[in-house]
């Protein structure tokens, strides 16, 4: 969709080692945006876009890696009108259209708050998969979720691309790289950095042979409190925004079904932990940048990589 | 789906002169029926069918047509587990699964009686497509709708493949050929040829310059009307089964929408006659075949082309 970050800078390195020839899509997809969220307002950045892959690509050619003669070929930036030719996109759930629907998982989680989310997502990759014929397909593992509807949507309609999930960019502090951080502000966005540090500290604990859901996600809700409570003492209570937990989950790595608070992570599989919050408003704004703040929602996960034997 | 017959040979005899390679699927796919329709009494016939495509292979080599040399180069007939590699098919509009949605295309007319049925023809062909990558596909027009719907989703999903309508395959007295025939019996095949005479005669009218919805549609209406009137006078009446009109629709050539009785049809685009009905059992058996008989549901139509200049 744009608005270019180190993260989607990593899937197209990647892109290049793996590939002769890439091709990067740009659209910012209207069917994934419900009526409410703000769909104009989605940053569009094209200039720096373009000055961001030609660095990538030289980048790329000057290296001693793999494949270095290989080249970003196209980028491909449609038009609404030539990605929903017939009907206009809709954001109603009920609304006509040619649709992709994968359910149980697409309503799950992300699905669940954001209902027409992956019915948009599955749709927009099918036309960009049937358009440009991949060999690979490269996704960001921030959007664990969406990953394995794609990873799904391939298998049930045998389209012949394979699924890369890269790992995740991550700023030195651990925030996950997101187009939507560049909203958060200074003061929020050192606050925000508590979503990464919970989901490391219930990875660190899975890591040393704890299995029980309940306890896994516990401790990244623990970090949230200490956060909270570090806050207090120090007397910054209320300086920045107030941070809602919308959501942290435990999930099977291939169909996302909730793994519950009495079940235990199966060691040979390994499960996601995924969270999303919403940092809200400032309460008292200081100085220009932080008057007409609106709440952000982040989202990060973990990948709880199956135990060797001797934790099993 | 197999139980071939001349309707589906000529599709396969088009594909032959049109193309080098011809596949053909055989699969009886379960999610476009409903929970009340008999999937398992659907008639499978393999045998039969690989002896008549054979034939067709053989009629073709030694023709003096084009493209002689092709050949049907295999036969794709899957397990329902290929097909639906993950959730088992479920023929429920609210079950889960990955489907492909095509709307409102897929609930008006056929789809209005039967609401699971176009999501399981699309969601199979987007398989089949994506498992095949044919430069053509071949769809006989006596499923209009589902043309309809099969070049929409080829258009809207951006698939690289060319769809191909090949005109209905009819008995000498002008009955559409169908699987579904066999079920009729020697005294209701007879009368089933109302619905073709029917909706010839509505054409006729159209042909000669009506565009009115109404008196087109009539025109139909009045071939059972007459049909019924002269069985009475022969006192037949009540000696083969009931025949009820399910409808008979007119509808835009692009997206089936009703061109209503008040409308006309506008000559430079033309447009779908088609109907559907139930021809019930007969009402007093004689002998063994009209012992069990059961309800068979038909359809055909017509298409009436842009007319001449002179009648615009």
């Amino acid at each position: 969709m744009g608005a270019l970050h180190d993260g989607h800078l990593s899937l197209i390195r990647h892109a290049l080692q793996e590939n002769n020839e890439v091709f990067v899509s740009i659209f910012v997809n209207p069917t994934q945006f419900a009526v409410h969220e703000d769909l104009d307002a989605y940053p569009r950045t094209w200039e720096e876009d373009m000055r961001k892959l030609q660095q990538v690509q030289e980048e790329h050619a000057a290296s001693t890696g793999p494949n270095k003669d290989s080249v970003i070929r196209g980028v491909f930036a449609p038009t609404v009108k030539v990605m929903y030719p017939t009907l206009p996109p809709t954001s109603d759930i009920a609304g006509d259209g040619s649709f992709v629907t994968i359910t149980p998982l697409g309503s799950q989680l992300e699905g669940a708050s954001r209902p027409i989310f992956f019915r948009g997502v599955a749709t927009v990759c099918m036309k960009l998969f049937n358009i440009i014929q991949p060999n690979r397909v490269y996704f960001g593992q921030k959007d664990i979720q969406q990953c394995v509807v794609i990873k799904r949507m391939v298998k049930d309609f045998h389209i012949p691309t394979e699924v890369r999930v890269i790992p995740t960019t991550r700023e030195s502090d651990g925030l996950a790289m997101s187009s939507r951080n560049v909203y958060l502000g200074e003061r929020r966005r050192k606050d925000a950095v508590v979503l990464s540090k919970a989901l490391f500290a219930a990875r660190d604990l899975y890591n040393s042979g704890e299995l029980l859901g309940k306890h896994i996600r516990q401790a990244a809700y623990d970090i949230f409190s200490e956060e909270a409570l570090a806050k207090r003492k120090d007397g910054k209570l209320g300086g920045s925004g107030r941070i809602e937990i919308d959501y942290i989950a435990l999930s099977d790595p291939d169909d996302m079904r909730m793994i519950k608070d009495f079940q235990k992570v199966d060691p040979g599989r390994g499960a996601i932990l995924s969270a999303a919050i919403i940092v809200w408003p400032v309460d008292s704004p200081k100085g220009d940048d932080e008057l007409d703040q609106r709440s952000v929602r982040l989202i990060d996960n973990v990948i709880l990589e199956p135990l060797k034997k001797s934790f099993q």
